[in-house]
Order: structure tokens, then C-alpha cells, then sequence
């Protein structure tokens, strides 16, 4: 029967079991809630709420269920709800009376948000590794692609050209706030709710400060009513979480876009690419393509929890139970898109010759220019209006500026002198980018150094990678 | 290897095999996915497209394929992808060269897309048949409950005596325009795009119509870019699951709060209800906690789905194998919903003596105090006034309207007379209300006839349910 | 004060007035406000409830407003509360006593949902209009771009050669069941909860039929509690609203990716175009990108609906009165988006030439060659992987399938022979598509005529309009 | 015309115009985006790429525009695009030549976005002092009502007593979280996007350090790229405007809740109270449920970035213009919740002898006597059965554990002795509680000592408050 059945007369119906059951997927807090009742034990047996032998014989139990888990011979029972109290029977099945005392002083509405913290923790260094490893992945790929220009967009139209390193290197970036977010996501959350119990905290002298240093938290929480009732950890996560997912969808788009026919500007390595069941010659991006879809669920994950938790009152509601899907499926997906991504951004080339070849089309040097002009006096906004119309003069004649010739030029406006020269094509307008951040030449390599540097990375690790 | 695999030199990486895959979720299309390989045999046969022998030889492999899935001894195998390729690969272990007839004139893109448009029409028979059963269960409710008067509330507030039956049935209305908008999409996505191929049709001589009709759609869709490359149908189903869903939120909501000891209106059954872990006392009306709750990833799962669609361009990609899961989440969670919420309605009992006890608080009769003066010739606003004043006066006296005398009364408006008493109290306002669809005694009395005929509902089985 | 002041001895404070007043966005309300209370007096004059001079008055004074607020002169009032208290203190001020006896039998509750419900129809018949024509630029931009063969995609990736015409079909066949939608919701909505009063209907002998006949509503709503507590007219709308506007999306992100430098193949018309405050070179299909980016906003308001519905109790709640500006925002960005699509569909050229220069390229031709095979009884799967090689080696040899001779297909397979030339390039497999609804030229022409002769576009109009 | 005409031969449709404009809603980004303007034209002098002169000229036409702007003279136009193209044309206006020097070495790329993150800055400054309001509001409610016991619920089923202070401090926690998360959005979105021009930098020898120095920021951007195409900081912001509208709507939830008759546990103040156009007795929390519905919006805007943002490729595009109304929209709307949460704080009394008076109800001394079970050495799942029988005694005779007399608790266990009368009732278990961080006296004294410490609430001010 149930452990709270003292004042039942009939069980559940099926239908309701089934419906209320979470064990089904929180069994995978399993790891988490032993190490919570490890420290509860230990803090009950230190206080004298238990004797150290039933301590002893508990901790002892609760190692022989986790091997079980572990080892898949664990025997979860829908009946028994959820993960705590499949744990618990199975203790007493195992070690009888003193099992009965482990749940002292603690509430399954303590002990759920206890094992969920704990679990955001490790999901939060989880996550942190695959961000770094990304930014290793992209900082790889800059290093080997030194020098390559490659247009730079806005509208989707060709803006200016930039260094591919500088685009790599802005992903990092972001990645680098993502990071960011996390952290302060953990550092907000690693406050420990145990001894909360129901919502009102304990007569029995319980030792909070005890089991928050033990399982790892900064210290318990301070208010009991808050303990068990709020999921804003949650929500926070699950908005870093689709912060990333965003970011890393964008990068998709962009992957996606630039392996078409039309861009040809990348080739994903046959490990990392499908096909057709009809047509043949497909080679399709998908892990990139799943990347870009895959952000949806992290979002629709945020808006449940958000939708969830909306107008309950204090303090615990079983909505509550609902946090956990999400969560560890926001988790498990944000995972795998970095790794995905990682392993995209291992196996792809960049087409260097072709994108050399196409670079010419868009009038990527019209800004650097307009800076011409500008750095012989004449304002900026006259100057916008010479480039635009020298731009017009090449579309009517289907030429590229570094084509128009000098009297052309100055038929437009007598501003242009012979050292135009050296501000047209795209080579050299990457030269002349100087300011901080930019994409010229000397900036992007200062990023870069930083960037190797900040990530530990190995050149030799490098070549060997190659 | 895959079955695309001809222009491949490498296989993909485990990681992204991992993240690609879709089988261990859409192989519940399994039943749809052999249905239209069925439709597809037949008439490839009867086109000349493959021998009547060969598609005797494939149907009665997917025969026995479909027993093996059923008796749960089907070997699913991620490294085949998806439900489409483990089965034609399994068909192809079994029978050999005939299987690799089957895809001719067909691609994963038509073919995926026909499973989601067939497993969809046999989800919403199933919701549609859930929402009836709701329906009857709230009629019998009602039936059950005749004459009970309960406060009806604006803003949560008390504000006018209504008929417990007339508010069950204002439940039963929003079910009826639920099953509305079920209906309505069913229609809407029964064309058939098997044929559509890749995206752009064939040219091998099929016949779409014949595998439509087989298929029991209404026609084939008339443009394959079309058929491949849009899921307006899925979202349009997941909108009706999000509206159904708020709906239950709002009715869980209601009867939590009518579970709870300040309200006490209603007492669930103990097969509806849990304890606690820790509060011996505690009987908790879970069930419509998690209806409420489980509305959110209903709305959750909607959100993924139009952030997927978001900005895709034709035709298909990838991202749209990440239809199904939320697709499958959400009809399974509506289900579950609709049936706990008949459960619970089955095993509520309202507590007619409380709520009669609690009617007189909140001055319920003050709008039909209004009507009175409005019948005797003062206009609305005055009489609202007039009305205004007099429950001023109760508060002051900390009484109710039915307790001031007639000299009170006038005192506050000579307009009232000796008749006003038989407007006042909760009986004879409900016995006042005569509009049609208004809480009037006969008013409510037609609708619930109307509705136990429209629901077949026998009043024998009534008895013989209780 | 304000009108329900009788029993209240304070006014609110700034903070809350200001919080709550919707005068400022429920204003625009007024028309259907006007319709409405119109066809309540009448009712209440024939059913004895007014005088036929009052009555009389009332509808004089409502012209008088209705007049002043079409001419702006109206004072709107955030001290009075809402567009309905706005409009009776008026016509208050402006007749007196008589204007005391509108809202006899009728509260802002009903009021406000038969003025939402009347909105939602006009809104609908505006909406569509416009699919109607957009639908019409997009048949006359098939009309007039005959013959124009494009790649079509899949992943992005080039699959097979297919009609511009069949794929300007295929978002035509989109917005049709997009209609469908708005049409059915329409369906759905017309109810008239007039009379529901504040959630009990009403005492006094209203007819309610004769004031749903006057507004033009199929019948009067059944249950007086589900009018003025339901919304779901409102979340179905906005849920037709969101995949209409995902459609756009999907639209607006093919003509941005069409227009870049790498697709090349549309150009927008200045008019339709805009430019860079730096970049003097740029061009940029602003309108699409903005049409892709509200699709944004038309999702979040049905979310912001979702949330606030969930989990509500019966009957009005305050926070419906959100309902409104999500709904007036996201109609007015519907309708913008699609006249905004419709223009740009008039405003593009598509660059034959460039489009026809770059499709050789992906080997469109690999499915068709693999139905020839099979033609020639090749089993599908076969055929798949003896193309695949095909194809293969035209990468090899950095060829089109079409320039491999006999000697090389030989050298894959036996099975190939002279005829195979007719199945290559991208012509040749446009004229072999034949299946219903397919891009084949016959195919697609029998659509284009259907579609013609269904939106009634008459080809001298559409000569006119070159 | 347009600033970027050059090149252009026709101007923009008129519904392109009315679609594409922005300033209608980011004029109110004015005084940030002059003071960048005064930033970079200060800059541009110090690098001697404007003289002193034009700068002084600038600074003073800015001083002039901003003032006309605050007087409301200022005349938006609408065919000016934006709020940064209607000051740099009304500055040309006005000064003429040298406003044509601004926006040299900068893009409306990199301005919208430094505007914008300086709007930002103050947007979150002004939600911190509301928030800090709202703590203030609910400590010295708290203070205020020293020693009220209210039921704590779980499950919204009455669960054990706690001090109403400790349930209002537990909202105090969980906004102290809110500011946290709002006080690290800031930090990380605190650095400057100027100087970034378009995407890739500039050639023209500007000094970012020093703009960045000049507007508050920590340092500029790293990579001009991120720098123009992230809107991750808008992203964060609205999750922590998200989160805390959720938990505002959960207060709202409650308090609404204890406004109804049901509970009465708490009467606003007609001040913050609203009544009806229909019946004349009610008094609705109004602003309340508008807070909590208001979330939904707040909840939507987060939505609309997330949609907005997903997919998009690098760097700018138009899309990104939407970013405004739902970030101006949510911040107006948090502000609003926050400000309207503090009044009604401010004006509701606790109804504190109706509370007492419905204490006994509901066994909320049933945990406690557990605890004293434990406390004699029962296992506490034993005493966990035994307290669960001893609820059902009362249940079945209609009373409360109090009233048990030591026989008929001794019948059900005969661990119980006299003292155990010292567990039971209300105010005995608040006595008991001593968990750190629970609603016993000494612990809630302790916590409320801080807060009041911490947010430097001062006595004498507290009593001339009341």
C-alpha cells in the first residue's frame, strides 16, 4: 500500500495511478535522492534522532539499492509513485524497522526539491563542459582557417567582408555568456531546502547546517514556505537553457545555409551528414538541421514550466510534479546539440577557392569607401551618397568598384584620388579595419591569442587533432 | 549500412546517430506506417509497377511484421533511423527482393507525412470519444444533483445564486465546441500525400487517387510541395489540445478550490485522492492538481511546434522529425486528462448541507433585488444605486438583505414595498431568473433534457451506475 | 465616480486606476459597443422594459456619439474605466434620465463579450480578404512566369527540378486551408451571449433572440455562465492567426534566402526595398524579413491568451480583460503582414536567366534517373544505389549526370541505354512528372487553371495590371 | 528621402512604410540614443575626425533637440523610419553640414544596440527599486501583524499552521531572488556595442574605449559581430521579468484566494478595490487578478523574442527591429505589477479574528503530533500510521485531535501520554517548530530582524506610516 494510506479506505483508481505516477521518468533522480538521504541519516544519527547502528544499517542499505539501480536489477513499481518512495519500501523490504526512521523530519516536498537541485547542479557542469568544448571546436577552427575573408551579412544581403576567424569567434562569445548564465544559475540555486519538511520546518532538532555542507550547498534556505514552493531555479535554468538553444539555433541556420548548393561555402564530412531513401545524390546537413529544430522543444520546455507554476498558491501543489520532464528533457537536448555541434565543427571544410571565387560579387569594399572619403574630410553622410552612387554607376555597367577606373570614379565626385586603390577589393579593405573588435586583421589575431590562451589550448594538441 | 548509403564513404559518428534518430519514439506510427505500405503494394500491383506476386509476397510480410511489433518482438534498431526504414529493412531481411520494390514511387518525406495524417484521425476518434464520456459523466453529474443551489462567482467573489447543474453544464458546452474544433481539423487533414514523393511528385504511372481511397482520405492533396513540406495540421490539432487543455485547467482549478476546507463544497472519493508523506491528516485532490498542471506541457508542446515551423523554407528539413514527440506527448496527455477528470466527476460528492449552510454570505440576491425595482419602473442605474446602499447597510449591521425589514428598506428607497420578500434569500432568485440560458430553474431543466438526448444518456444505466 | 459606486466609500488610487483602466485599447470597441447597446434598447423597448421614447432617445444619443468618436471629438476618460462606462456616462451627460435604463438587463460582462464577438467577425472578414489577395499575386506571378524551372529543396539542398509555378501553387494551397481556419472559427464564435448578464441571466422577460437575430449571431449562446466566462473564441482565432502567420514565415525566410547574393534568383523592386544608414551598396528585402520576424509576435500573443486562461475558475475573472490587446495586436499584424506579402509578390522579378545559368548544378536529375530504372524493372532500392554510384562519379569527375556517357553509366550498371538521355538535365524530368498533383507541366497547368478560375482572376485585369 | 537613398530610384510603398517604421514606439529610446550621439561626437573630435567646432555645434543641437522632445514639440515622422534617423534629420535641420559628420564610424547597427542596452540599464535600475518597494511593503505587513497564525496549505488542503509573517517573508525571498537575476542581467549586458558600425568594425581611428568609458559601460564589446547580432541581454531580461511575473501571479492567486468570501482571510481597502456595473454588493480584488493576469503578457513577450530570434543567421537583420515593443511592453508591465502589488500590500487588513475563529479546521496539528510521537522514539513511520489513525477517530467523531481525551488516544496507541496535550491545538506546534528556517516564533522574529536590517526599515518611520 501506499505510505500515506493511515486514513484511506479504498486505493487509486488505474486510471489515476497511471496519471499520477512520475516514477517513470524521475527515477532518474535515483542517484540524487541517496545522496540526500545519505547526508539526512548521518545528520539524524549525529543529532540522536536515530541510533548509529540504524544509521549504520541504513547507509549500508542504501548502497546495496544504488548498486542494484545501477546495475538495472532495481525493481521500480508504479505503485510506489515516485522515486522516493520507491527507495524508501525498497529500504524497508531490506532492512526492516529502521528504514521507518529515515524519513524523520523530512517530507517528500523537501526531499523532491533537495534531489532537484542537486541534480541542476550536475546537469549545470554537464552543460559547461560541452560550452567549453564548442569554444574549443570553434577556436580550432579559426586557428586552422587563418586568413580566410568570407562575405559578412546583414539582411542577409553581403555587408563587408570578415575575417571567417572573426565570425567564428563571435559564436564564442556567445557561448561565453551562455557559460555566464549558468554559472550565476548554480550559484542561485545551490542553496540547500532539506528540513523544510511539509512547508513549516521541524520540532524535532534537526541539524540544516549539517546536511547543506554535506551534500555540497552554500548554506539551507531560510525560509521553509519558500523551500518547497518555489521552481524559479527551475524556470532560470530552463531560460539559459533556451538563451543557448537560440544561439546555437542561429548557428544552424547559418551551417544550413552555407552547405547549400548556392553558398557552397562549406562540406560537412560524410560522418556527420544523410541521405535520400529516394533521391541519391543528397547529402543533407542534418545534425545541423536537428540543431536549428531541436531549440524548439527547449522553448516549449521554458513556456510549460512557465505556464505551470502561473497563478499556484503557496506553498507545495502536486503541479509541481510536472517541473521534472521538462527539465531533464531541456537537458538532455541542450547536451546533445553542443555535442553535435562540436562534432559538426570538427567535420567540416571550408571551401577557401570557392568562396575566394564568389567574394568579389556584392560591393563588400563600398563602406570601406565611404571611410575613404571620409578620411579626406568630407562628411560622412556626402560621402554614404558618393559610395551609393559610384555603386549604381557598377550596377549599371555590371562591374565591380576596384574596376571603375580613376576618371569614373571622379566623374562621380573629384574627392577620389589615385590611393583609392588601396581601399577597394576585399583584401584590402580588411587590412584597413582597425578599431577595437573589428574584424581586421591585427584585432582578430589579438582575439584569437586570447581566446587559445583563455582556453587552454594546446597548439601541439592541435596538430595532433589534425 | 543505410539505406541511403550509395554515395557515402563514411558512416555518421555516434553521437550524431543518437541525436538523428527518431525510432524509439516514432515507432508507434508502426500500425499507420504498414497501413499505407499495404495501400501502396496494391496499387504499385495494380499499376503494372510490381508483380502481383511480389505484392502478395510484401503484404504478407508486413503481416507478419506487424504480429511481431504487436507481440512485442519486433527487433527495433536505431542504427535503421526511423520506424519507416526498421520496417522495410526487417521486410527485406524477411522476403528478400520484392521488399526493395516497395519504395518505388514513394519517399520517406510522403510517406512520413501520410503515418502523422492517419495516426492523427485515429487520435482524435479517441479524444472525440474521451470528450463524449466527460460529457456524460458531467450530465449524470448534474442529473445526480438536482435542485442544489451554489454561490456563482465573478472575480471570485460571490455574486449571484446559480444552479449546480447549470454551471455543469456550462462544462459541457466548452467540451462541445472542443469536439467542434477536433472535428473540424479532422476534416481539414484527411488528403492524402502519399505521392507527393521527395516533393515534387513522379514520373512512374501511379495512381494517387486508388491509396487515398484505400486509406479512407477524402482526396489527394493537390500539390506535393505542398503535402511534404507543411505540419499546419499539427498545429492545428496541438491549438485544440491547448484550448481543451485550458479549458480542464479552469475546471481543475474550480474543484481544487472547492476541495479545499475553506470552500468545502465538494469531497472526492478516496479513490481519487493521495495523502502525505508526512501529514497523517492530508487527503489531496491530486488528480485535478494535474489536470491543471498537465495543461502547461499541452501549451508547452503547441509552442515547440511553432517554433520549429518558424522561418523554415520548402520543403522538408529536418527539423520537422521533431513534430512527433510533442505531437505524441500532447494526445496522450489530453487523453489522460479527459479520462481522470471523468473519474474524478464519478467520484465527487457535493456536500449539500455545507453549501446551503454558507449560501446566505455575500448578499447573492442583490442583482434580482435590482430587477425588482426595475420592474417597478426605476431605471437600472438608480436601482443599482438604491441596491448599492442597501448592502451597505447590511455590512454595517453585519446582517443580510432578506434581514432588514420593510422600514430599513424604505428608508433607504420608498420604492420598496411588502412584495420585495419575494426576491430575497437564494431560492427565490433562481426561482426569478427566467432568461433563455439563464440559471432559472426551467431554463436549466431543458438544457440538461437537451443534453441527456443528445447524449443518449439512459436513465436506467444512471441507476444501474450508482 | 464611477457607476458601480453605491457601496464604496474611497476611490481608487492613481497606481490602480491607471493599472486597470483599458479605455486607452478597448476604445476601439466603440463601433461594435454602439451595434450592440442599439439592439438592446430596441429589445428592451418591444419587450415593455423602456418606453418607445426613451428608446428613441437612446438611439439618437448613440448616433450622436458614435459620430463625435468617428470624428475624433470624443473625450475619452481613463477615469472611466472602459470603452462601456465611457459611452453610457456620455450618452448620460449628453440625454440623462432615459440613458439610466440601458443597461437594464445587461452587464459589461456579456456587454464586453458580445462587443469581442462582433469584432472577431469583422476581423475575420478583413483577414479574409487579404488571403484572398495574396492569393490572387501569387497565381498572377505564376501566371506570369511560365515555364520557369527552379531547383526545389529539400535540407536546403538541392533535390529536384521543379515549376516556380507549382511552388508559388503550393503556398496558395496553404493560405486555402488557412481560410478554412478563419472560416470555421467564425462559425464557431457567431453566438450572441447578450442577456447572460453578469453570469445568471436575468429575471426580467428579455428576449434574447431577438437581439442575437439583430446582430446578426446564429442563436443566443445556451448557457449564461459559459458566455461570459469562456474565451476559447478567442485563443481558436489566435491559434488561426499563429499558423497563418507561420506560413508568412516560411515565405518571408525563402524570398530573403532568394534575394541573397548566393540564391540570386528575385530581385525586389525598389519600391519594396530599403537601404543601409552605412553600407551604400545594400538593397534589402526589409518587408520579407519583417513579415518572418511578426510571425514572432502573433505566436506570443497566443501564449500570452494560453497563460492567462489557465487554470482561471469560473465565471468572470479581472484578468480577462488582457484579452484584448494580444487579440487587437495580433489581427492588426496579420493583416499588415499579409498586405505587405501581397505587395512584394507584385514587386519581384525573378532572374530567369541567372536561375536557369545555375541549375545544372545538385544533379536534380538523380530521381528521375532512378524511376527510369526502374521503368525498366530495376527493383526501386537498386536503382537508389546504382544512381547513388552514378552520382558519385559525376563528383569524381566534377561532371552533371548528363555528361557521363553510355560507356560510364554502363560501367555502373548494365541496365542503362540510349533512352537515358531523355530522363537527364532539368527539363527532361519536368516533362516526365505525371503523378496528380505533381510538378509535371500538364500537372501543374490544370492546377494553375483550377486556381484561376476559383479566385475569379480575369486574365485582361491581369494584363491591365502589367 | 531616406538617408540611404543613394542608390535608390523609387521610394518605398506606403504600406511598406507604415509596416516598416519603428518610431511610433522607439522614440521613447531618445534621450539614450542622444546620449550616444553626445558620446560619439566627442569622441569623433578627441580623434580628430571632427573638429572641436562641429562638435560643440552637435552637443548644442542635441541639447536642443532633447529638450523639444521632453517639451513635446519634437515632430516624429513617420517617413523618418526611426527615432535615430528622425534626430540626425532634424539635427541636419538644424545645424546643417555638421550633423552630417555624426554618424561617421558608427551604423544604426551598432547604435540601436547601444541605445538599447542603455535603455536596459535604467529599465532594470527602476524594476529594483520597485521590487525593493514591494520587500519594504511586505516586511512591515509583516511587523504588522505580529503573531497571526494562518493555515499553511499544501495541495491548497489546509497542512500545518504557520505565522502569516513567515508566509510573508517567504515572498520576500523569493523577490530577493528576482533583483539577483535582474542585478546579473545587468552586469552582463553592461558592455558597448559602439564602434562596431555594421558589423565588421571600421577603418576610420576611433577610440571605443573612450565611448564606452563616456556612457557607463564596464568595456566595449569584444567582436563587432556578436556585438550587432545578439539580442541574448533582451532574451535574459525578459526571463527575469518572466520569473518574477510568475511570482507575482502567484501572490496575486493568493490573495485573491483570501479575498473571497470563502477564506475571508483578508479585506482590501475600497482604494484598491473595484465594484460592478450589474450588482451592486460586490467588491473585487480587481487589481490583484490584473497582476496575475498581467503575467501572461510578460510570459508572451519572452515568447515573441524567443520566435523572433530562433534561426536567424548572422548578423543584423530586420527582424531584430521587433525586439522592441515586447521588451518596452514587459518592463512597463513588471513595473506596473510590482508598483499596484505594493498599494494593495499597503491597504489590506488581515481579518484576524475570522482566521482564528477557522483555525481548529483541518488538523493542522497533525504533524506535530507526529513529531511528538518520534520525540518518544516511534519510527516516524509507525507514528507517521498511528497519527493517521487518530485523524480518522476525529473525522469519525466529528472533531479535533484536541478534543480526544487520553483514553481514546491511548485506544489508538499507547504511546501517547498527558503531555502529548502541549503538542496539539494551533498554537502549540508554532511553539514547537525550531528548524532553522521554520515558522516557529523565535525563528520568524530572527528572520524578520534581518530583513528589516537589510532593507533598512526604520521603526519610527513604520509608525508614522500607520
Amino acid at each position: 500500500g501506499k505510505l500515506w494510506g493511515g486514513r484511506f479506505e479504498e486505493s487509486v483508481t488505474d486510471a489515476v495511478e497511471r496519471f499520477s505516477e512520475s516514477v517513470s521518468f524521475d527515477k532518474q533522480l535515483y542517484k540524487h535522492d541517496i545522496m540526500g538521504s545519505r547526508a539526512h541519516a548521518s545528520m539524524l544519527a549525529q543529532q540522536g534522532l536515530m541510533t548509529i547502528s540504524d544509521r549504520d544499517t541504513i547507509l549500508k542499505g542504501l548502497d546495496e539499492i544504488e548498486k542494484k539501480i545501477e546495475a538495472g536489477e532495481f525493481d521500480w513499481r508504479a505503485d510506489r509513485e515516485d522515486v522516493h518512495m520507491n527507495i524508501e519500501a525498497a529500504l524497508t523490504d531490506m532492512i526492516g524497522e529502521p528504514a521507518k526512521k529515515l524519513h524523520t523530519a523530512r517530507s517528500r516536498n523537501d526531499q523532491v526539491v533537495t534531489d532537484l537541485r542537486l541534480w541542476c547542479r550536475d546537469a549545470i557542469d554537464g552543460i559547461l563542459a560541452r560550452i567549453r568544448q564548442l569554444q574549443v571546436a570553434l577556436v580550432r577552427l579559426a586557428v586552422k582557417n587563418e586568413g580566410l575573408i568570407v562575405p559578412g551579412y546583414t539582411h542577409l544581403q553581403r555587408a563587408q567582408p570578415v575575417l571567417l576567424q572573426h565570425l567564428l569567434l563571435s559564436y564564442v562569445e556567445q557561448l561565453e555568456r551562455d557559460a555566464g548564465r549558468f554559472a550565476d544559475c548554480y550559484v542561485r540555486l545551490n542553496f540547500c531546502p532539506l528540513g523544510a519538511c511539509a512547508l513549516a520546518g521541524t520540532g524535532l532538532p534537526i541539524d540544516r547546517f549539517m546536511t547543506s555542507s554535506a551534500l555540497g550547498f552554500t548554506a539551507p534556505m531560510r525560509n521553509s514556505i519558500d523551500a518547497v514552493s518555489d521552481r524559479d531555479f527551475v524556470l532560470e535554468f530552463l531560460s539559459a537553457n533556451s538563451i543557448a538553444a537560440i544561439h546555437l539555433s542561429r548557428l544552424g541556420e547559418e551551417w544550413v545555409l552555407w552547405a547549400s548548393e548556392e553558398f557552397g561555402f562549406l562540406t560537412p564530412s560524410d560522418s556527420v551528414s544523410t541521405g535520400s531513401s529516394i533521391m541519391p545524390q543528397k547529402k543533407n546537413p542534418d545534425p545541423m538541421e536537428l540543431v536549428r529544430g531541436k531549440s524548439a522543444r527547449v522553448v516549449g520546455n521554458l513556456v510549460t514550466l512557465l505556464v505551470l507554476c502561473k497563478g499556484l498558491p503557496q506553498a507545495y501543489n502536486r503541479d509541481l510534479q510536472e517541473d521534472k520532464e521538462p527539465l531533464f528533457d531541456s537537458v538532455k537536448t541542450i547536451m546533445g546539440m553542443l555535442e553535435v555541434t562540436s562534432e559538426f565543427a570538427q567535420n567540416i571544410t571550408f571551401n577557401r577557392e570557392r568562396i575566394q571565387r564568389a567574394l568579389p560579387a556584392g560591393h563588400l569594399d563600398a563602406t570601406t569607401l565611404a571611410d575613404y572619403l571620409v578620411k579626406k574630410g568630407v562628411p560622412f553622410r556626402t560621402s554614404h551618397d558618393i559610395v551609393g552612387r559610384s555603386v549604381a554607376l557598377c550596377i549599371s555597367k555590371n562591374c565591380q568598384l576596384l574596376e571603375l577606373n580613376l576618371d569614373e570614379l571622379k566623374g562621380v565626385s573629384p574627392e577620389f584620388e589615385d590611393d583609392v586603390y588601396e581601399f577597394l577589393g576585399v583584401e584590402n579593405p580588411i587590412k584597413k579595419f582597425c578599431s577595437y573588435g573589428s574584424t581586421g586583421s591585427d584585432c582578430v589575431a589579438e582575439q584569437l591569442e586570447m581566446w587559445v590562451s583563455k582556453l587552454g589550448i594546446d597548439d601541439d594538441d592541435d596538430d595532433d587533432d589534425q
